[in-house]
Formats: C-alpha cells, sequence, structure tokens
C-alpha cells in the first residue's frame, strides 16, 4: 500500500472539516452509545456519543468525553443536575436514529421523539433508557474532570444497573458484543459491524497465547 | 432475546475475574493500539491499549488511561521522562502479538523483540513506530491528568506526524481504518473485524441522515 504521512504543520494547515474528520479517525474504531438523561421537569434528552472508556471494574467506573462546543451540553446539564444517566449501546436496526441524535434539537425537544426511539423505565431509575438497545446500563454520577488544555470535561461515572442478553454472556464473564448486535463507528460517521476473529488467553511472558473456545 | 440483569451489589459480588471480564465489556468495541516509546538509554517498550480517546482536532489532541496496577507502567515512564511516544493500528496480521505485550516481561526486555515486531524509525522521531502498522502516529506528550476516584491517569498528547495507506483518505478527510485493516477489540480479549454498514451525512434537526456513497 502506497503510504502517505502528515506533519504537525500540514495538519494544522488541513481545511477545518477535513482536519475534523480526519483526526477523529484515527483514535481507531470507538465505542458508539446513546446517553440518556432526563431534567428535573421530566424533559427527557438524548445524544449519541463514542468516546466511552473503561476506567475500573471494583468499583465499576468509566467515563465519556464533552466536548465545549457540543450539543451536547444537555447530556452535562441533566447529569450535573440530577446524577443519573443511561448508556445505551447502538445496533444496525437503530443507527441512522442515533446518528440523527445529534442534530441541534432545542432543549425543549426531546431527541428520543424527534428520531423516533422508545423510553424505557426500568427499576426505578430516574433517567430513560432506550428501549430498542439490547444492552443498557444505568450510571450515577461520581466525577467531572475539567481539561484546561482545551475545555473538555471528562464525566465518569459509577455502573448501577446492566441488561443484556443472556446468550451474550459467557461462562467466564465476556460480554459478547457481537451476539448482542452492538455495532462500532470510525470518525465522526461512519458505521461497522463487526466479525469475530478470536479470544485470546491471558498473556504470560513464556508462552504464546492460545484461542479461546 | 432473553434480557438478564445485573444490579450494582450483583456486579461488587461478582467473582474478581468474572467481575473484570464483564465489565470490561460493557463499554463497548474500543480502539485496539500499540504504544511504542524509548527510555534515555536506548531500551524499547511497546504495549497495548484499548482506551485512545479524541480530545479535540484543533489542535489534535488524544488521551489514553494508565490503570495503577498496569504494566504499562513502563510506557508510562518512558512517556514522563522522554515526552514522545507512538500509536499504531494493530491490523489481523499482527493481532496475537500485539496481544501478547500485554506479558509481564521485565523492564530491560522489549516487548518488539520478544513478541517479533519490528521497530521502525521515521521523520527522525524519538519513539519507535510499529513497522507492521498500517496506521502510525506520532505524539508528543502534554498533561498528566490524575483520576483521584480510582488513580488512574489520563495521558493526553499532541499529534505530531501520521502516516496512513493513501487509499485509506476519502475526498472529505475521513480516514477508512476498515481499508487499512485496523481492527476493533472487545472486552480484555476477543478481537474483531469490521464490516462497513455506511457513512452517514451530517445531522440536522429538519432532514433525515443521508448515506454518504
Amino acid at each position: 500500500m502506497q503510504e502517505k504521512h502528515f506533519s504537525h504543520s500540514d495538519i494544522l494547515n488541513l481545511e477545518q472539516r477535513f482536519r475534523a474528520a480526519f483526526i477523529n479517525s484515527i483514535t481507531g474504531f470507538k465505542s458508539l452509545c446513546l446517553i440518556g438523561t432526563k431534567d428535573n421537569v421530566g424533559q427527557t434528552n438524548l445524544a449519541v456519543f463514542s468516546s466511552l472508556v473503561h476506567l475500573g471494574s471494583h468499583p465499576p467506573y468509566f467515563g465519556f468525553i464533552v466536548r465545549p462546543d457540543s450539543v451536547d451540553r444537555h447530556t452535562l446539564e441533566n447529569i450535573l443536575n440530577t446524577k443519573y444517566y443511561t448508556i445505551n449501546h447502538v445496533n444496525e436496526r437503530f443507527y441512522q436514529k442515533a446518528h440523527q441524535t445529534a442534530a441541534r434539537y432545542p432543549k425543549t425537544i426531546s431527541e428520543f421523539e424527534a428520531v423516533g426511539l422508545n423510553e424505557a423505565y426500568l427499576d426505578d431509575f430516574f433517567a430513560p433508557y432506550v428501549e430498542e438497545s439490547t444492552i443498557k446500563v444505568g450510571a450515577e454520577f461520581r466525577e467531572r474532570v475539567d481539561i484546561a488544555l482545551n475545555q473538555t470535561i471528562l464525566i465518569i461515572g459509577e455502573i448501577q444497573h446492566v441488561y443484556f442478553p443472556e446468550i451474550a454472556i459467557a461462562s467466564d464473564g465476556f460480554l459478547d458484543l457481537e451476539k448482542a448486535g452492538t455495532i462500532t463507528c470510525n470518525g465522526l460517521d461512519s458505521y461497522h459491524k463487526t466479525q469475530k476473529i478470536a479470544r485470546l488467553s491471558y498473556a504470560k511472558p513464556d508462552k504464546a497465547p492460545q484461542i479461546i473456545h
């Protein structure tokens, strides 16, 4: 394959939208989820995110990034005000609706209704889940980390509930996202199904990894 | 599909390795890369990471997470001491070698040599790239963010160089990772190829997204 190179100054000189598409691609395939929230007067909000990151298993923490110029400020406001939110995996059946939640709807319009996804309330949890999602996570806000460098914000939450298809969990706790139909994304707008290559055994210095069947 | 539910207390009561496998799966498909570093006496290090996150395009910032109990402390030490590191996308041809870098090799052993991947030095950049990787990024350290909640660390870097296959870039800057052979992972040990569903046009409130051909 013919190789191309962009230096730092090449990147700074790219046209703005070209650069955004390019730089958003180079961090690799990303998780894709819808974050569901509700404000104190019952108005719901739903927004697509691709920056979920695992922070720990015990306690079960994860984070996601809010951009300074983002429409997802409604999500941030609701989380800071009410403390609860949901993470809903996206699958092929509704990925176009998930994408559409990124449009700049006014705060008075719920993206659930605007894009045609259904709210689900489970086990008296405050925030709405996406009924169509096969993996749903209820989270409670734990910490806000402001990144001074470029005014992004890392929001950290603790997992309170997980709903998942029984067929997707293996005997060792591995949750097979492919069996649940979860998809991934590349850059700002490219959606991808997956095809498993293999699971590999725990890496040890003195032996090659084995495929887990 | 039959649905299963784990509450917060269910999660806390899971056996430790089961919980780690489960919680590492629920944040969705993850980016997968090898981070290459070198210490001040020329000893190289290579470690697999699945926590890359986009932080901004202008300047081009990204972050990744270092766990407190991680073998990847060698990576952290080298980055803090030398300021430079490389991000190398993983593809199907060498994913087993990438996985094997997670084994606890002593600091005196280079994972490049231990697993059989080749160091490449490009444009006088200090840190080693992985020759076998089709997308290579050279980064300079910018900020360390300590997350007090659980002693994880967010390392933020700025992109200095990107090398990629010319066939993978679209006219609008989108970099097609699938064309470059980049793969993704699920949880701690499951590796997946991708199959594109579609790219969608920029979301606007008054119209449905269109497929980009």
